[in-house]
């Protein structure tokens, strides 16, 4: 929680609590400290023979390793991006072009960037099964094995939801692909950093990451591609990435990202996750006793532990944004690339919600500068918030 | 040109001039200031609908219109990608959805993102003529004129060379392929910030730029797409930037391409391009006293002023590049792209060397930080290394 003087609020400090870690975060100080020798002294292309480029070369490999470590991979099995969404297209448009079936599978809770991208190629004549969700948001593996067919080229189901935080069961779901010997891609942007990751365990040929939704900059995304998969890249030019991803690369992004993946794994491993699920499960009985017809969107438990999706009956999420903003507090109404957009969530749709309960919701996600001190803040700025503004917020309200 | 200390040289303090900046330049440091806060306190996503967000949507549109007035066009027409590359796989890829013909035409000279994604087309069952160029690395109008056909559906040739610094007569040829109403794209990913673009004036339809050829970041491109022109996306998802290029936006590295445009142009106006020429040909002398069997690769006007491409007889440019590294010297054999590569140049067979000279081929090209200082030290370095080490230069040289 950061804490300014506002001139015009006299001597009454304003606060602001970032609750909107799923749809970016703040760069890490440890990240902007690693990126900026390559803003500086160290610019050369990795290309470039001479002594300059070699020496922008051997930090781009370091931060292959490093993201590597995160997913239990070795460092050739990752490609660098410029964003989630161009790992995600990547992933999809990319083997297609080296398989023979004409037909696709992925899930009705997908981010945008899997979801369109699948749609956009149903419209190219591709056949595309979108499979249901359960009340939680689950893809059921049985159902994944019914819509399995001999001309299936690809599945996409996500490992973690970017607006409910639930937990797909992946590793069931890529061991029914794999046994009909279909390739299997997961979009991992949401679960890195938040949940262990492990490509072995999980069974997948291609996960995808983004760099920003963990400390690192924006503009950087990364897939794992398991050996012997073949792969068509979508940019083509001068040969980077083994000829998968053409241009030069962004190098400072790139040890950003490596160093972001370092730094998560360290917190990983002191025992983030159940720092902050305890301060989102204090959240949620506060909201609850503050709005006790709130409704949690998805599971309970197999939930990213940062993220909370509520329904409050009544409130209008963006209307309840766009309040709570003046005092500092920033959340979501949906997921971060549909804000702005008044289209109801459409994963929210597939769990069984109403348009007007959809309209509803709220997305909370927290982060590691979260602490039990802007819980407390956000709930009593919460409570003010609903004692100044009910009408008006009722006056958008749904229904 | 830098100055330290070397410890293993004592007194002498090693200098290093950086010849390289076709490869990727220094981040000018105007930039780096302004990328910073984006880095640090600002770094909400633009999607976002709270006022985090809403502080980086701003400076996204700032840094548009910073690029487009490069461009002598409205900021609307600027679309940002992860890299000149992408820039130029959007434009061909982009617009071949949208037009009926499956006929390209492109030149023999192009980088890599053009001429190897065009290629890669030819593959996919589009039919691709690649121009031919004339001893200075020049497409003629009158060829383009007979190679169009009904059914060509884009034109890509690029405005100035990155090996030789050749510029195209693109208003010529556009204006060609523009009465025959197909659509015409053109690399400026090298003419940026070294000479004035005006779309207008050039008559193309899309128009490539990166951002780490002009002091800018690594990793950010453009594409100037003209009115009305239809594109299809490469990277769906998000629906970010008019929906042609999905993917949280890198906030930082676009606000840095658009101070670096800025800074740019004043230098541009403050006559850069004069000082450049003046430096460079002071510096094509030099050589051409040292080795007078020296020849130049690409015409003396028509050339971008900072570049320098010439066939050195008997020295391999590869072994150059590495003796003169040691001495601080910062220069290219070939593309950057292609560095590492031992592939002779296409682009200087296409002009009709021999194997044996584009291997003798090196290329210097200027920037901002060149002194006439700097160009002293390089022809001193070069002296000497060529004194030095001409029988190991020769060892590897071409015949
Ligand atoms: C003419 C030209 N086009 C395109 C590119 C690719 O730009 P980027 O390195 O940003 O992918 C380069 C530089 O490598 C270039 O010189
Ligand atoms: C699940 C998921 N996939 C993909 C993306 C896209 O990543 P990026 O913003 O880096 O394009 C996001 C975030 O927006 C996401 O939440």
């Amino acid at each position: 929680m950061e804490k300014e003087k506002d001139p015009a609020a006299g001597t009454e400090p304003v606060q602001r609590v970032y609750l909107d870690h799923n749809a970016t975060t703040p760069v890490d100080s440890e990240v902007l400290e690693a990126m900026l020798p390559f803003l500086k002294e160290n610019w050369g292309n990795p290309s470039s023979i001479h002594a300059l480029g070699r020496a922008s070369r051997t930090p781009l490999e370091n931060a292959r390793r490093q993201v590597a470590q995160m997913l239990n991979c070795t460092a050739r099995r990752i490609l660098f991006t410029g964003s989630g969404s161009e790992a995600d297209n990547l992933a999809i448009r990319g083997i297609l072009p080296c398989r023979p079936g004409r037909h696709l599978i992925t899930s009705a809770v997908e981010h945008p960037a899997v979801l369109q991208t699948c749609l956009g190629l149903g419209r190219e004549g591709y056949e595309v099964t979108v499979l249901p969700v359960d009340g939680q948001g689950r893809v059921c593996p049985e159902s994944l094995a019914e819509a399995l067919r001999p001309d299936t080229a690809l599945v996409s189901i996500m490992l973690a939801n970017n607006e409910t935080g639930t937990l797909q069961p992946v590793a069931e779901l890529a061991a029914v692909a794999r046994r009909r010997k279909v390739p299997f891609h997961t979009d991992a942007v949401q679960a890195l950093g938040k949940i262990p990751l492990d490509v072995e365990e999980l069974g997948v040929d291609l996960l995808s990451l983004s760099a920003h939704k963990i400390g690192g900059p924006k503009g950087v995304g990364a897939l794992y591609v398991r050996s012997g998969l073949e792969l068509a890249p979508l940019i083509t030019g001068g040969g980077q990435e083994h000829g998968l991803r053409s241009g030069t690369e962004n190098v400072a992004g790139i040890v950003g990202f490596g160093k972001a993946c370092e730094v998560a794994l360290r917190r990983l491993n002191a025992g983030e996750m159940a720092r902050l699920a305890h301060l989102r499960d204090r959240l949620e009985a506060g909201i609850c006793y503050l709005l006790p017809d709130a409704r949690r969107n998805g599971p309970e438990e197999d939930r990213l532990p940062n993220t909370l999706n509520l329904t409050l009956p009544e409130i209008r999420g963006e209307s309840l944004v766009l309040s709570l903003d003046r005092r500092g507090v920033f959340f979501s109404s949906g997921s971060a690339c549909k804000s702005g957009n008044p289209e109801p969530s459409p994963a929210l749709l597939a769990m069984g919600l109403s348009v007007e309960e959809a309209h509803c919701a709220v997305r909370f996600s927290l982060g590691t500068g979260n602490s039990a001190e802007d819980i407390d803040y956000v709930l009593s700025a919460l409570e003010k918030t609903l004692a100044e503004t009910r009408s008006a917020i009722r006056f958008v309200s749904c229904r």
